[in-house]
């Protein structure tokens, strides 16, 4: 599926609420006016009730599409915003005025947090020109050096988003500078170790090949040139990083030179939650949205 | 200076020769043979005499344009190719019909070869589309997790090459994933040390600064957004990444998903060495060859 296919795919699934914490401020209401606007979804918007107020008035957005919740700090905010997912009031999760480690850290909470036990990673769908699928990268933004138990649980966490926009059995690449096994590159030794975890049923619901370069994830031909044979070479859903450095990399060049559309969450914890920064554009906010929302139990 | 210009440059530079390892392949006379067409040097073609005259039939290349040395077996190409670079006959290397591992062999022999004591590295320089400048990247192929003493080498392995193509005074950035030190992040850490090397002037002829997400090295807007102070931000002319993966990541975004060309050389050996192999195009022989041409001393 197109990223632009997922706005559509957002707004038939009804009846799901958005949980903003720290929702003061001008970009993040902009971003919940556009979502209303797009009938994507209800909002609980935790955090000063006056200047939330003040904004919503501002974009024209009528109180009977949100609910506003008053916190005295953004360290509150967080908390309910967080509580009201684990009550299950909300279906997802979506940062405002604070910081993402206070976020991460009420998400983290034992009494009131989102913890699964597992490993919450960063899952970032792709709209590239010339391109006539979406591509999901991960992780390009949450762990730094993953381990093989965390590599095995970023990667199912990216299966699940996939499958919830629609690719039921998605292939996965476990990207790495080559595709032979080199004992000095560390990629492709984890690489090997994840396709064999896939084959022995350890990592379900997807095709897991690696190592594989990039080429070889995405080009049909450079695969063929190159001799390799592979369910997954050239037809890539998923490319799965090694490091956070590859991922991020990886994220920015898409945007930044290839023009690619992105939209992204954090998934792995009990709702996804959408880390949208101030630099993002208003679309791929919306996008992060619709990305969540899709993948969300809910 | 945008690779196009670079064929320019390089044809203006007279008296050049190219000795070629393993002559005998029909991409490499084809590549050739667009060099001489377009006047960038003169070659001596190593290898299998009878082998290579029938090529050089077939595309129509005038045996007085080439210079061809009969080999008994690739190893014996390479050790003569290499020798005659040794020997100043000779100002850049070529690789032909041979595997990587084996003229590189020959590049590092002790007694004929052109070890110069410092790091080889691969330098990438891209024309992006939307770009007004070329790209330089490095390294994506050579040199997978480099220490702080290789890093230095492989970034003034860089700045020559970029000064060669007129860009007297680099701007580079030491690419991470983020713009802070984080000490769980070594890239981080290393591109500190690095852009403080440069201050304290022990990497010279150009500016260091990092770490720095590709974003805020390359985008302008992005940096300032991020109110990123610096001299790098926003105009980088060489990304300098910390990992192989990293940089075979970028480089293979570059040109699969944004469309870039691509010139390479292996810089820091006596004279500048092309690796082009199978999978590049034409086009991005003639870059490579180019770059060499203009990156060699001689």
């Amino acid at each position: 599926m197109k990223l632009e296919n997922l706005l559509k795919e957002a707004a038939k699934i009804k009846g799901q609420s958005v949980a903003v914490a720290s929702a003061e401020d001008e970009e993040v209401i902009e971003a919940v006016a556009e979502a209303i606007h797009r009938d994507l979804a209800q909002f609980m918007l935790f955090g000063q009730k006056d200047a939330i107020e003040l904004l919503l008035d501002k974009k024209g957005i009528g109180k009977e599409r949100v609910q506003i919740i008053h916190a005295w700090s953004q360290q509150q905010a967080a908390e309910l915003a967080v509580r009201s997912v684990h009550q299950n009031e909300a279906s997802v999760l979506m940062k405002g005025h604070i910081p993402t480690s206070s976020l991460l850290k009420a998400v983290l909470n034992k009494e009131y947090g989102l913890r699964t036990g597992r490993v919450l990673s960063h899952v970032a769908a792709f709209d590239i020109p010339g391109f006539s699928k979406a591509l999901i990268v991960t992780d390009a933004a949450m762990n730094i050096e993953p381990d093989i138990q965390q590599k095995e649980q970023i990667i199912v966490n990216a299966v699940n988003v996939a499958r919830s926009i629609g690719v039921s059995f998605p292939k996965v690449a476990a990207i790495a500078a080559v595709e032979v096994i080199n004992p000095s590159m560390k990629a492709t030794l984890d690489a090997a170790a994840l396709t064999m975890m896939n084959k022995r049923g350890q990592i379900q619901n997807c095709i897991v090949d690696g190592p594989l370069a990039l080429d070889n994830a995405v080009s049909i031909l450079a695969a063929q040139h190159k001799g390799i044979t592979s369910e997954v070479a050239g037809q890539a859903d998923i490319l799965f990083v090694p490091t956070i450095e590859v991922g991020n990399v990886l994220y920015k060049s898409l945007i930044y030179f290839a023009n690619a559309k992105v939209g992204a969450v954090i998934a792995g914890a009990k709702a996804p939650i959408v880390l949208t920064s101030r630099s993002d554009s208003s679309e791929s906010k919306l996008y992060s949205l619709a990305l969540a929302l899709c993948s969300s139990d809910k």
